[in-house]
């Protein structure tokens, strides 16, 4: 396609320039939003050139980097490694930048993916310098079509005194007419938001701008940066198979209706088998009401067992990411993709009745998750938008294999080291052990259904020896306070949870 | 007045009887939902009776009792005494009963207060078999008009199998009016709920019910049970000095509108204090959007202060119900009491950008609040509200006192022994010490400002020495876990925290 098919407004075309060009909009000290959700639809080209411009400079710059979650690797990785990033939200998944937070090099603002937007409105995150948003097309008016997610990039938009977009020709130009973008009104003067349903289209298929705040644009070929998931295991097929019989069960007993309600999935490769693992049952007409579309999306679309998907991003496996782009025209009328803080927003989550299913890492023997800290103190990724999702649903399913390691871990424990949901956010545990429905059960009730279902055989022993020590100390929930982290110790000390290893 | 004017449909006359008589209807096994919100409009006499009941059988007698949140104190410690409760649900604040519940001999099932009307709808609860509610009148229609509070009193009116009702002579007749029933469609076809701000009124001023499962009305003029909240003292009098000086902060940076967005405000003493503070500041045309009514919001309505106030009860000192009671007239066009499920609603919490103030038990130097288990394991009261609040709201405000048993418990540690709210949903915390504003602040930012600001100087050298060990093994949330407990470990077996005492 042309320039005049895709930047519609003949007077932003004096605009365009070159990423280094681009990049010098931007001074050391700035907050800079930049467009992109799990690595789709992302600013690149810019941000990279900006790592060489602070690197070329040969005195400290940084900027403050905000994202809607995830971007490219190589993106976050070079500005880590150019030492640009001083402060970062709301979600990264980068293991150069990991380590810098986890040293305390970067100060990462771990949020919940649908709340960042409400506190730039409200000015208590500070000011935003500098918007880099990927288009496919502007329009006619100068209003911004993206690409592959949406994320935080609307509020990026009307926030920042300047726009630099990139304008990626290698995109999909079916993605015109995928996006639905609306935002809340400021508060307290705000409506309700008009989801009904799934498919319900509230807003415009562009992010409305002043066009006169573009100050760049950039043309680029780069692609998203997909990285593919981690193939479906015997253990994931299990988790799959009991969630479907648990499904199965709930919807026989009337407590769930047919079709089942919309659907959120996390994000990764145990969220995405066991998504696929929908493929092979009987539930049809299925909905999703979720974050982030991942590959099984599209399988369960192909098998005409999926109607419809509203989401923010698509971030398929690189494998099959051609495929579906090619074929974006079978999908375009059944999917939608939105701000993050609408695909993630307590109010519509809570209407529609969504099943979340999330992962975590590490379940205690009361249901409380760890799903970000490794041993208490080393962030993985971030909370994300499960806490937007389990808190809201109708339905909290929680999913992680039963151990790590290769045994050296057991992903449930008498205690988590970090809690980011509650006992109260969490109806139902899933490992490839089984299933623990805990819904309507006090915290001493849940330790069987957790120890039983859930826990590998290998640590249920002392899961159990666990409970005798802590029903000394009573309580509501009881605990022995000087053993409870004694798991997570040995792992840090002799790198295994097991005792007969010491 | 007469029975002609408070049970208007002539029908329901004959189905008046004894708290005896009507407690017959219960039986062994049964689930029973009573109505009562922080001991305001709850079902007194028909409990006390079966509790009698119960006794008299001299075989075991069990039932599950669901309440909007606590009721009398001698209801739940009769009940408790009688050996009758084997399940409760979703809060309680009453000694006995939560010595049971410490003990596991009753099967406490501490929720969000929004959320367990969903799960009766959804069946996920289990059945329930009668429900017991106070009202001042039954309209022609049979319909009910409760007293001072709603709670979750027309959801179980629409679900139970039979309705016991406790027709109270004694509350007054101009609560009628006062509130507003509104309960959201079954989900999938659920639509906005349409409060807009908080004066809309959306649904009834009474609860429709089937008159045909009225089986019993029992005439009663036991008040309710209301206890004295501690009066101010210097601490919560410099809680609140440092919440207004911070509000009105706010305020000249334009980070808050003017008039203030609605207020919550927790149960307790403490939340009362504060609220009342506002009394003394120039702010006006205050609103709330609160769970519980306390006796500020009427100090504030008559020193003009306050517009307007929505909540789910009514709930004042003994010293000030009679006055307030009886001059209801000058507050009952400036208030409303909806189900707490419409109160304490995330879709209508965040739509507001309400402004909530709860108070902790305590708090993390990294912000986790433990609102509900002293040293990890004992409950005091339950989650109650805050949860639906602090994860929704504008800004999220936890108090505390900074030390407890004069000085041998801090409320600031290195790590809270139960997480109720997570960093992700505390945006200050403030004790008599003064405020730590934590928004858009990474762990490790957080720290100085929890420890200057807000703990007692007597521990704040202790607090830092865990930072100095904690150090040692790095992470985005440094923790020493071997560590982390050694403050609770030392109160638990030689009562204080300080180290200097052992």
């Amino acid at each position: 396609m042309t320039m005049e098919e895709h930047l519609r407004m003949p007077a932003l075309r004096s605009r365009v320039m070159t990423a280094e060009e681009a990049a010098a909009c931007i001074e050391d000290g700035m907050t800079v939003g930049i467009s992109g959700f799990t690595r789709a639809g992302d600013a690149k080209v810019v941000p990279m050139a900006l790592a060489d411009r602070a690197k070329a400079l040969g005195r400290p710059f940084h900027i403050n980097l905000w994202t809607g979650a995830s971007v490219a690797e190589e993106v976050d990785r070079t500005l880590t490694e150019a030492g640009v990033v001083a402060r970062r939200l709301p979600f990264q998944s980068e293991s150069t930048m990991r380590d810098a937070i986890n040293r305390g090099d970067v100060m990462y603002v771990d949020q919940h993916l649908s709340l960042t937007v409400e506190m730039i409105r409200e000015g208590t995150l500070g000011h935003l310098d500098v918007a880099v948003i990927e288009v496919v097309a502007i329009t006619e008016d100068g209003y911004l079509v993206p690409s592959t997610s949406v994320g935080n990039a609307p509020t990026f938009a009307a926030h920042a005194d300047k726009i630099i977009l990139e304008w990626n020709k290698r995109q999909s130009p079916l993605l015109e007419g995928i996006h639905d973008i609306y935002m809340p009104h400021a508060r307290p003067n705000r409506a309700p938001i008009p989801i009904l349903s799934v498919d319900s289209r509230i807003g415009t298929p562009y992010i409305p701008v002043d066009p006169k705040k573009i100050v760049a644009i950039v043309p680029t070929d780069r692609e998203d940066h997909f990285v593919e998931l981690a193939p479906p295991d015997a253990d994931t097929e299990r988790i799959a198979g009991h969630l479907m019989d648990f499904l199965s069960h709930e919807l026989k007993r009337g407590r769930l209706p047919s079709p089942l309600p919309p659907l959120q999935s996390g994000v990764g490769s145990v969220a995405n088998a066991v998504l696929a693992g929908m493929k092979d049952t009987r539930f049809d007409g299925l909905v999703m009401y979720s974050e982030v579309l991942q590959d099984a999306v599209f399988e369960l679309m192909d098998a005409g067992k999926l109607r419809y998907a509203s989401g923010c991003a698509i971030t398929v496996a690189p494998h099959n990411a051609k495929r579906i782009m090619n074929n974006l025209q079978a999908y375009q009328s059944r999917m939608v993709l939105r701000p993050q803080e609408i695909s993630n927003h307590p109010e519509v989550i809570r209407r529609l009745g969504v099943i979340a299913m999330n992962t975590a890492l590490e379940v205690d023997i009361y249901g409380n998750v760890n799903s970000t800290h490794v041993l208490g103190t080393h962030i993985m990724n971030g909370i994300g938008g499960s806490g937007d999702f389990a808190r809201n649903a109708l339905l909290s399913i929680f999913m992680t294999k039963s151990t790590a390691k290769g045994g050296r871990i057991s992903s449930i424990v008498p205690m988590v080291s970090h809690v980011d949901h509650t006992e109260h956010d969490v109806d139902v545990v899933v490992t490839e052990q089984g299933i623990a429905d805990l819904r309507g059960l006090a915290p001493r009730e849940r330790v069987s259904r957790i120890i039983e279902h859930c826990a590998h055989p290998m640590y249920r022993e002392m899961l159990w020896d666990y409970v005798k020590i802590a029903a000394k100390y009573g309580g509501h929930t009881p605990h022995a306070l000087e053993q409870a982290f004694a798991w997570h110790l040995r792992y840090r000390d002799v790198g295994d949870m097991r005792q007969d290893v010491t």
